[in-house]
C-alpha cells in the first residue's frame, strides 16, 4: 500500500476496510468475534473494538495466525468463520450460505470458492462427488489441477468441536516454512471427516494489495450501494458519481443530482431534492427539503421539513427549524435556526473567537438581512428582524428591528477624481517594479 | 419505481420520459398525437399538452389502451404509430424508417425489432421470406421459435384504413385475459395484409421500470448528447461528468471542463469555457466569455460576451453586459450589470427584502468595491464608485462615489488583553459544560 | 475537429497534445528534435520551442514531410525517430524498444506495429523470418495481406546514414499523388538493408482526429496518471473523477476526494486530505495540510504544513504560513498570511481596485474577525486582532486591535411596522406590474 496506515484501516465508503469484515460477521450474529493482529497494531485492535482480538507472534501463516484465536475459542463448539481483513467485499450471504452449507452436509471443514477469470495466482478447490477432496497451491498442481478454475477464497468455515485438534495438525514442511489454514481440509479428510466447497462470486473475494485495488473495491462496495438506495426507490441522475457512505439511509422518492458525496451519518427524507455538487455529512435532513447545488452540511446538524439550503452555503453543528431557508453564500456554524426564518445571502455566523466556539440562536420568523455578521454568542428573538450589511453584537429581542451598519454617504462626481488617483498609483507601482527589475 | 410520480414524469435529461417520446414522434411531424392515460393521472394529461389524451378506462392489456385512442383518430388514413411512454430511447430515425418501410411494402402493419443478447423476456418476430408471420410470446413459443433472437420492441406501425377494424378483433382469451397488440399481426395476415419487421438497435427499446433502467437510459441519453456536442465542436476534459439538458446549445470551439451540469435552456457561444464545477442553467452565454470554476448561473439570466463569471458566483435573473466582471464568491440576483462593470468580492445583491423582490440596476463602467451589500431596489449610474464594505441603501448618480462603511479605529496593544478576555471566557464555557456532564 | 485551433495544440492533462509528444520523445536524450509544421503555423512552431521547426511547404504525404526534416539533420547519423503530432500517447517506453531493436538488427529501417481489434484502415506490415518485408496500404492488400492483423502505427526509425537516400527515393507514382513515408521500407530492403516491426500496445497507437477521439485520449493518459499516483502510495475514492495535469506530484499517504481536478504545477505533501471538489493548480501544499471540499486555489500560492483551506475559499497568489487556516466563504488574493493565523469566514482580501493589484500582508497569530474585509495594500502585524465585520484599510501594528465597523443599533418592537411597510410595498408592486400587463 505504501502507507503509514496499517492495510485493514484503509477507508472504503467511509469507514475502514475491516469495518466491513466486522458487520458482515457482525450480521450473523455469532456468540463471539475475535481478531487475529500482528503485533504492536494498537490502532487495528481498536478498530476491533468491542470485539477482543489476540495477537500473531509472528507471520507464520494463515493456519498460525488462527492457531492464535484457539484460546478465545476454547469452550465454542458451533460453526468457525474464518475471514480476512483485507476482502471486505465477501458478502453476509456467501458467510450464511457457506454455514448453511456446512451445517447441511454434516461437514468439518467448509471453503468459499470461485470460478476464477485466471485461476494461475490462486488455490485450487479439487471437488469429486460433492466432497471438497483438497486444495491444492498452484505451484503444486499438476496439469490437471492447474486446468480446474474453482478457486480457493481463504474463507472458511471449520467445526468448532474439531478446530483445536485439526489446527495442531498443521505442519510447516514446505517451502515457505509457513503453516498453511489449507491444510485443514486434507487433515479433516484423512480424520475421516467430511470437507465441501461452496462457490461464491469471484467479485466478492477480491483481496486488496494496492491503493489500486483499494479504489476498484470502493467502487464496488458503492455499486452495491447505489443499486440498493435505487432499489427502495432514490432517482440518481448519474449513480456513478454519488458517492456514499455504508450507513447512508434514504426514503422514498428522493432525488439527487450528480456529483454528490455522503459521509457517513445522514438520512435524507422523502421528496427531498439534492441538487448537484453537495458535500454532506452527519445530518439527519428531512422531507420535502431542497439542498444544493453547492451545500455543504457538516456534522451535528438538523435540517427539518421543508427547509432549504442553497448554493455555497454552509451548515456545521447547525439545525434548522420547519421552512426555514439559508440560499445563498452563508456560514452557519453552530446555530439554531427557527422555523420559517430566512437568512440573507452572504451571512456568517462568527461562531469562533479564536479561542472558544459560541452559539447562535434564531428565534421562529426572524429575516436576517444579507451580508449580516452574527457575533456568537447570540440571541435573536422570534420576528426580529436584522437590517442587510448589520454586524449584530447583542442579543435583539423578540419583533425588534437591529441596525448595525453605517449610514451611506454618497460624493457627487467624485468617481473620476478617485480614478484618476488609483490609476496614478498603479502606473508609479508598475514603473517602481520595473526599476526593481531593471537593477537585478 | 417505488414512486408516488407517474413512471413517464420521471425526468431523464431534465424532461421528463414521455417528453422524449413526444419529441421524437412530433419530429416525424405526424397530422395528430394522442395520448393514452390511466385514468386520474392529470399530471400525465399536463406533460402531453397540446397534444389530446384519452383514457384506458382499465388496463387490459396494450391492444386495450391502443383502441381508447381509435375515437381521436377517427378520419386519419395515414400511418399510426404506436409508441411507449416508458421506451424514451426510441430515436426518431428508426420510427422514421419503420413508417418508410411500410409504405414500401404496403405493410398494414410494421413492427420495429432487435436481435436481444438474452431474448428470454421478449415476444420474438417470426419473419419468413421477408415477412412478419408472427410475434410469439417468450411463454407460448415453442423450441424452434425460442432459438430466434429477434424479439418485438412494442412500436408498431398500423395503416390508418386498417386500424378499427385490426383492433377490433384483438381476443381476450388468453391466460392474463388482456388483448395484446401484438395480435394485430395475426388478424392483418389473416385478413390478407402483409406485416413487416424492422431492425433496430436493442439499446433504443430499453423500456424503464425501475430508477436503476432509469439511471442506465439517463446515462446512454446523455451519452447521444455529448456525442453530438463534441462533433459539433466542444471540447470536453471528461465528457462523462458533463451533463446535458435535451435543449442544451453550442457554438463551436466551447471548452468544457469536468464535472459540468445544464440544466434547461442554456445556450453556449463560441470560444467560451466553461471550467470545473458549475451548475448552469436558464441563460443564454455569450462568446469569449470565462465561467468557473464553481459558479451557478440560475434561470432568466445572460451573460454576454466576454463576461467573467468566477467561483462562488450565483447569478439569478441576471444580466451581464459585454466584459462585465464578477469572479470571486458574489451573490447577483434580479440584477442588471452594465457593460465592463467590475463586481468585486463578496458582493452581495439584497434582492429580497422578505416579501418582494427587487431589482438591482448598474450601469456600464461601474466598479463595485469587495463585500458590500447592494439593497434593492438600487440603481448605481455609469462610472460610478462604491467603496469596499459598503452598505449601499440609495441610489448612486453616475460618476458618484459612495461610502457605507465605519471608519476604522484601531487601539494599539489591545489584542492582548481580548486573547486574555476569550480565553478566560473560554475556560469558564468549559468548565461549566464539564460541571453540566457530572451532573447528569 | 471543427476548430480555429491547430490539431495538435488541443490539450490534454493540461498541456498541448504536441507537449506530450514532444515531451516522450526528449526522455530519450536524443541529440536533436525538429519539428515539421505547416506553412502559417506561429503558435505550433511556438508550442515546438526551445526545439526548431522547419516547415513543409505543401501537404504532399509523411514522406514529403520527413524530407522537410532532411537539412536540419544534416550530419546526424544515429537513428531517426518519426513521430506525429496528434498521436501523444505513444510512451517512451515503446519508442527506447523500437530504437533498441533497430540497433540489436543492425536495421536501416524499423517500424512500430499493433495488432489491431478492426485492421479495415491500416497499412499492413507483412513480417517475414523476423524481417518486415513491406507495409501494404489496407485499399492495396490481397486477401492474404488483408487478413494480417499486425498494423502500421506510423512510428518509425531510420538510419540517420541511410536516411537522405532513402527519402529521396520517395515516389508520388500512386492515386492520391503523395510521397508515402512507409515506402521506405522497401526502399531499404532494394536497397540491401533491412527492415524490421516491433510490436506495441493497439492503445498507444490512437491517433486524435475529432473531440471524441480527443476525449478519449484524455481518458486514457488521466488512467495513465492516476495509476502511477496510486502506486505511488496515493489514496483516491474514486480514481475516475480526480483529474491530473501531467505534472502533478505527490508525496505518499495523499488521500483525494471524489471530483478533485488539478491544473498545471500542483505539488501535494505526505499526510495531506484534499476532500471533494477541488480545483487546485499552481501551488505547492505541504504535509499534513487539509484542503476542501470546495477549494480552488490559484496559481502563485503556496500552502505550508498543517494549513486548513476550507469550503467555498478561493486563494489566489496567497501564500499561508504554518499551521494558518482559512476554513470558510473566503477570498484570500496576493495575500501573505503568517504562521498559525486564523482568517474568519466570508473574509474578504480587497486586492484590486480596478486598476492596480495590491499585497495584504498579514503577520502570524493573527485573527482577523469574519466578514471582514482587508483593504490592500495592507499589513496586519503578528499577534494582531480584527474584530468581525470591519473594513480595514489601514494598517494594524502588531498586537493591536482593530475595529472598522458601526456600532448595534436595536429599535424594540419594531419589526412589525417594518415587514408592515415592506408588505404593503410588495403588494403595491404587484398590482403595479399586473396593470403593466394589463395594459399590454
Amino acid at each position: 500500500m505504501k502507507s503509514a496506515l496499517p492495510k485493514v484501516l484503509h477507508r472504503l465508503a467511509n469507514r475502514p476496510m475491516v469495518a466491513h469484515v466486522l458487520a458482515n460477521a457482525a450480521a450473523l450474529k455469532p456468540s463471539l468475534i475475535v481478531g487475529v493482529t500482528a503485533p504492536g497494531a494498537a490502532e487495528v485492535t481498536k478498530a476491533f473494538a468491542p470485539h477482543p482480538t489476540v495477537v500473531q507472534s509472528k507471520p507464520l501463516g494463515t493456519g498460525h495466525a488462527a492457531k492464535a484465536a484457539l484460546g478465545a475459542l476454547k469452550g465454542h463448539d458451533g460453526p468457525v468463520l474464518v475471514v480476512f481483513g483485507d476482502a471486505p467485499l465477501v458478502t453476509t450471504a456467501s458467510l450464511r450460505k457457506l454455514v448453511a452449507a456446512c451445517r447441511k452436509a454434516g461437514a468439518a471443514v467448509g471453503v468459499l470458492g470461485f470460478v476464477a477469470r485466471d485461476p494461475t495466482p490462486y488455490g485450487r478447490l479439487i471437488v469429486q462427488d460433492g466432497e471438497l477432496m483438497k486444495i491444492v497451491e498452484s505451484r503444486d498442481a499438476d496439469a490437471a489441477e492447474r486446468s480446474v478454475a474453482f478457486s480457493n477464497s481463504g474463507v472458511m468455515c471449520i467445526d468448532g468441536r474439531l478446530i483445536a485438534s485439526l489446527l495442531g495438525g498443521l505442519r510447516n514442511d514446505n517451502a515457505k516454512r509457513e503453516f498453511y489454514l489449507t491444510d485443514a481440509v486434507r487433515l479433516a479428510r484423512e480424520a475421516g471427516h467430511k470437507a465441501i466447497a461452496v462457490a461464491g462470486e469471484e467479485a466478492e473475494f477480491q483481496g486488496i494489495n494496492s491503493r489500486a485495488e483499494l479504489a476498484a473495491a470502493e467502487q464496488a462496495l458503492q455499486q452495491r450501494l447505489r443499486a440498493a438506495a435505487m432499489a427502495s426507490g432514490v432517482t440518481m441522475t448519474d449513480p456513478g458519481t454519488v458517492w456514499l457512505s455504508a450507513d447512508t439511509k434514504f426514503e422514498t422518492d428522493v432525488t439527487l443530482g450528480p456529483s454528490v458525496r455522503f459521509g457517513p451519518g445522514v438520512t435524507v427524507g422523502s421528496d427531498t431534492v439534492i441538487n448537484a455538487f453537495c458535500d454532506i455529512e452527519g445530518v439527519r435532513i428531512g422531507r420535502r427539503a431542497l439542498v444544493g447545488p453547492f451545500a455543504r452540511i457538516r456534522p451535528g446538524s438538523e435540517v427539518a421539513d421543508g427547509v432549504h439550503i442553497g448554493n455555497f452555503v454552509e451548515l456545521k453543528a447547525t439545525r434548522m427549524a420547519k421552512g426555514a431557508k439559508a440560499n445563498h453564500l452563508t456560514y452557519l456554524g453552530d446555530s439554531d435556526i427557527g422555523a420559517g426564518s430566512n437568512i440573507g445571502a452572504g451571512t456568517i455566523a462568527v461562531n469562533y473567537d479564536g479561542y472558544g466556539k459560541h452559539r447562535t440562536v434564531i428565534g421562529a420568523d426572524v429575516f436576517i438581512g444579507s451580508n449580516s455578521s452574527l457575533v456568537a454568542p447570540l440571541t435573536v428573538g422570534r420576528g426580529a428582524n436584522v437590517t442587510a450589511g448589520s454586524v449584530v453584537t447583542e442579543d435583539v429581542p423578540a419583533n425588534a428591528l437591529a441596525f448595525g451598519r453605517a449610514r451611506q454617504v454618497t460624493k457627487k462626481g467624485r468617481a473620476a477624481a478617485l480614478r484618476a488617483k488609483l490609476k496614478d498609483r498603479a502606473a508609479a507601482l508598475k514603473k517602481a517594479a520595473a526599476e526593481r527589475s531593471d537593477k537585478k
